[in-house]
């Protein structure tokens, strides 16, 4: 990842930027900041201070070209060097996740599932899933960064407990639950339900004004 | 929803103060703000904050009843209220959170899901997944709020753009598209790729740091 601070919007358009520009037929090889603006619905000052932070190839009238484009934008991002992760939670889900193209792009490597409800290990599509009494055997001779949890609320601080006891740096979070973690921990939360009451709200908002 | 503005911070943990609230034994009638703060590890003053926001139940030494919270959290937030929702998608995805438990705790009401790589229509649970052909029939004579889209990132602008049609006030994107809406449109996107970039970013930060 570089150095260079960027901000949470920023931050949060990259990705989009990435895929758009990887979903463009190979017959476009330049694109400007303009296109992709207009193409992406942003407004154009935006995408222009973006693409200038990650990349210097931008020329006047050519544009970018789309593969140095990708290629800077993935390398600021540093998605090319891998790091490790495990899933613990609910077969469904971790099949889900354990299989998800889009985690492999971002560079997490995530090397197995662990199910509480289940009694032997199952191969779910590329990865395994195995049963949750193996996660201290299998982690131990492994670098794990990430501990991702989308177990049942119950079980999720205790789940936590362990993946921080098996070195885990980092822990997403998919349950409603608030962790206690290390200082030195990373906990990145996904709050669907906050999210479903961030959309009520706004709806109401949008209602109120009209 | 009350009309009190509250902070993005707030929002996001008054799910989590409703979850713990829920989860304690029946046999606890009363809890104070600071018992709260030291189970989720959150700040005295922030959860003393944000109790005092929605209920006036707080009382000196007793603390709030249990069942009076929940009920003014539930309020503040509206959830009683159901408004109905739709998710376009492919099957599994589709089948999880048709089939999730908080949704409709924070009254999302989810009528159906519609897949395109499905021919027919089968039962997932408690409710029905139908070919995504016939999605404009099932709309119809439904008031639809908010439209959820789990689609291949090809088919995700053309979900929207029909989901829009049919009424939808909001649309929940679980894509990393970028989705072009008429201005009165609410889009709430969840970007998994940016949480994992995010999480790198900070393990970074924190490695530097350390």
């Amino acid at each position: 990842m570089s150095s260079v601070k960027i901000s949470n919007n920023m931050l949060e358009r990259m990705p989009v930027y990435l895929n758009y520009l990887n979903a463009l037929p190979k017959s476009i090889t330049n694109i400007s900041a303009t296109k992709i603006a207009k193409a992406l619905g942003l407004g154009e000052v935006s995408v222009r201070k973006d693409l200038a932070k990650v990349s210097d190839g931008g020329r006047c009238k050519l544009g970018y070209r789309c593969e140095d484009l990708i290629n800077d934008i993935e390398n600021f991002l540093d998605v090319k060097s891998k790091i490790n992760a495990v899933i613990v939670g609910d077969g469904e889900l971790i099949k889900i996740l354990l299989n998800y193209q889009g985690a492999e792009n971002s560079g997490l490597n995530i090397l197995a599932g662990f199910d509480s409800s289940c009694t032997k290990q199952w191969n779910s599509g590329e990865k395994m899933i195995y049963p949750l009494e193996q996660l201290e055997s299998f982690c131990t001779d492994q670098d794990i960064n990430i501990g991702v949890i989308m177990s049942p609320i119950k079980e999720a601080q205790e789940v936590c407990d362990r993946l921080v006891r098996l070195g885990a740096k980092a822990i997403w979070n998919f349950t409603p639950v608030h962790l206690n973690v290390p200082e030195h921990i990373v906990v990145q939360s996904e709050n669907i339900t906050a999210s479903i009451i961030k959309m009520r709200m706004q709806l109401k908002e949008k209602a109120e004004v009209s």
